[in-house]
């Protein structure tokens, strides 16, 4: 199923860490009229499903789903001994995936790879339960990394017909994609020969990495991308906000400028849907701060938190101020032009990639935030709200140690082939690894990266670090495979 | 809790393969009419118990249940950067293996380690659903390998406060244990620097080895343990049972001669039942063919297999081949001498060791076995009866890739600090890392050996190649732990 064939693409994706980071964006794209830059829209795939054991680590039950999982063997011409290049799907519809990693399909094409992107159960079209996936933890409980990474080994023992080593496999992934890269690799070095995990927050949990450090890093991309009165405004804000928010003419001022798809009402707390709302979109234009325009994450123009910024050069006060940020805002809500309303509600909206990134927050993928020294109202992590709430929703507490006790957290001296780009402009770097003792892990920074902008296809605008990052990518890469040839004919 | 304190001690030790290789003994020891030599009974530990999750891969519940093991810090004056030697439990009641794991103690003594032996999940007292855990498949579903080692990394989890490194950590492990204690470093190589698995049989699975090697060194250990005739009486036994049970005459000088519990009746197939427990017992010979006298597998002379066919070293045929038969037996059946009636059943009735271990058979221990060109009745692997047996025991069909997909059967290339010693004596070694290209494993040959004889206390008696195995074994343990704390200096 080629994207081109369809008339309108609907894709939900979800990045959320936790209940105060809570990223989400709707990208609703219309091929027939589409004036954004979206990279190049021809990876073409075959669309397959294999089945796969619900429960690969226990035996109480044998019942397997379908996993869907796309394929393309042009580069490799159906070669048996060629490579693979293997994508493991994170939180979200693959499809986006396959869309938003041209490097992936750029280095196959160069050596002669078959390209195969794995989604990740509970996404997607990959629901073990259907539409009862997510009715309690009866059905949603079989959502972990672990399982994910059993399927993934699973379809590959079927694709290499149960010999893994008779060809050379290189898992690729962005963010929780690259985690799961990098923990495939650390877990079954019998499959894959190396990974490549771009902007793998594989550090962000307990004990690992302040909890402050997320959203100083969005505050550092918010300064270095203008002028300082960027940030000032926005740390000004919050208080403008409550303030217009806490009194009769003050909503009517804010609701008549911002246009809201529901009206702010005296009985509403704007520091919950709001600020949150705010919260999440500052962490998805850092993110996605990328030279040029884009549809990822939400339809951006090139630079999205330097154009943010450009509507915050003056130092504002009061309705100024909310004028002002409201310029700024539309940069994010509104780049389209088409927007009808602000609807600040969506991001907490349930649907499929929420519920699943929610239920995996509450089990496993607890990454602990908090905000101090930044551009954000100051909070702490509260470890046992944060699990009440997860109790609340899905009738589980969350094991805050479950990740270090897997896979070792910064104990990785064992670990080998593996590649951990960050880019310094990411606020997901707060988490990534950035460095290592270990000469058979390579780590690769790159100073005008955004969230794994390495693994998006050449753009013309690409700075140079991003040029670099690739080079060295593909140059391991190509090292590891001409490794595996090597010793195969010894 | 410790042996001398109990006046009874019955444990239940089951190391069943397949349906045909099913070795399972008893020993009943009374410690205060005790003949035989046990090596040192002076093994003190604290018996202790952890809460664990009952399933460490999935969130549909959040059951735990209490996993038992043993703790010894005398040696290591409970100094916290210690050295801890771990013992990663197998198939039965982890005071058998804390009792005959005599190496792991004096290794600790020397290097002043903490001892630790975890007991596995749905083994001894560790049973999470106490006499219902074999119930049905929902309640022993949880019993796999890969929740038995998040089990032992949530043990040390506990042990180390969330430090894992803060302690050079080595498993031991013998047999299925020695399995685990290599798989355990495979996986988890940020908890332990490294692991001793001695007599592991991790290639003996599908397409990894063929199924009639097992059965054949069996034979050779009986081959050269004496005269040719030993075996060859012993190939001509199974017709020769066979012709005594067909006919009335014969079954009354059978039953009379073998004293059975249970008369052979005209109904009875001799093939099935007694053929299963000689089957058993030849297997169990070879296991514990130690030069000196010990009941781990049963109360059995040094050098058992010499003792069973030294009664066998003339040719014999008829009677005087089931009289001599019945002699050669009794070395395994009667050695105490206080044998009443000899129950051939004995292997095949329900006990918690048998079960579990069924069970890991029914699911992902799947070892093939057959008999050819050896002393055994000819026969052939059948994966399809072999999967209908498990169906209608346990509701479950075995995954005979499911080890292979797991840990990778040979390729190994990844894996470090991994000693795997076989003895060639031992009939295991067939599935046994016998080779390696990768420098970070070590591989011990012991030409004298029975299964995993290395990791018994120092005998007097002991043939120089395992006094060598233990002395190697010794140095390779002792330089991680130099590297560990070297590495902890820089």
């Amino acid at each position: 199923m080629h994207l081109l064939n369809k008339l309108f693409l609907l894709i939900f994706l979800t990045f959320q860490c936790n209940e105060i980071l809570n990223i989400s964006a709707i990208i609703s794209s219309n091929n027939n009229n589409n004036n954004l830059y979206n990279g190049p829209k021809d990876y073409l795939y075959t669309e397959k499903y294999i089945n796969v054991p619900l429960d690969h680590f226990s035996f109480t039950n044998q019942t397997t789903f379908k996993l869907r999982y796309l394929i393309n063997e042009t580069y490799s011409s159906g070669r048996s001994y060629s490579p693979i290049f293997f994508y493991t799907g994170n939180e979200g519809d693959i499809e986006l995936f396959a869309q938003n990693t041209g490097f992936m399909w750029e280095a196959a094409k160069q050596m002669q790879a078959a390209v195969i992107f794995a989604e990740h159960r509970y996404y997607g079209k990959s629901l073990p339960f259907g539409s009862m996936s997510f009715n309690s933890s009866t059905y949603s409980g079989y959502l972990s990394a672990e399982q994910a990474l059993a399927d993934y080994a699973t379809l590959l023992y079927n694709i290499t017909n149960g010999k893994y080593d008779s060809r050379p496999i290189i898992a690729f992934g962005g963010s929780y994609g690259g985690m799961l890269a990098a923990w495939f690799r650390m877990k079954y070095p019998h499959i894959i020969i190396g990974a490549l995990a771009a902007s793998a927050p594989i550090l962000q949990f307990t004990g690992l990495t302040p909890c402050d450090i997320y959203s100083r890093i969005v505050t550092s991309v918010f300064k270095v991308a203008d002028k300082p009165e960027c940030v000032e405004n926005i740390i000004n804000s919050w208080d403008m906000f409550k303030n217009f928010s806490s009194n009769d003419k003050g909503r009517q001022i804010l609701n008549n400028k911002y246009k809201f798809c529901k009206n702010v009402t005296k009985t509403d707390d704007i520091t919950n849907e709001f600020f949150e709302y705010l919260n999440d979109m500052y962490s998805n234009l850092a993110m996605a701060n990328y030279p040029y325009q884009n549809e990822f994450l939400a339809p951006l123009p090139a630079y999205p938190v330097r154009m943010f910024c450009g509507q915050l050069e003056k130092l504002y006060q009061g309705e100024e101020l909310l004028n002002a940020m409201h310029n700024a805002i539309s940069i994010y809500a509104n780049y389209t032009g088409k927007l009808k309303c602000l609807d600040y509600s969506t991001a907490f909206e349930p649907n499929m990639g929420d519920l699943g990134w929610n239920f995996q927050s509450c089990t496993e993928m607890v990454m602990p935030m908090c905000n101090k020294n930044s551009m954000f109202p100051k909070s702490d992590w509260n470890f046992k709200g944060y699990s009440d709430k997860c109790f609340k929703q899905f009738g589980v507490r969350p094991n805050e140690h479950e990740i270090l006790m897997r896979y070792g957290g910064k104990q990785i001296d064992s670990a080998s082939n593996i590649i951990f780009s960050n880019g310094l402009l990411d606020p997901w770097s707060s988490g990534g690894v950035l460095k290592s003792n270990n000469d058979k892990i390579n780590i690769i920074i790159i100073p005008e990266g955004a969230h794994h902008i390495d693994l998006r296809a050449a753009n013309p605008d690409d700075p140079a670090s991003v040029i670099n990052a690739r080079i060295q990518e593909l140059s391991i890469i190509e090292n590891w495979i001409t490794e595996y040839y090597f010793s195969r004919t010894r």
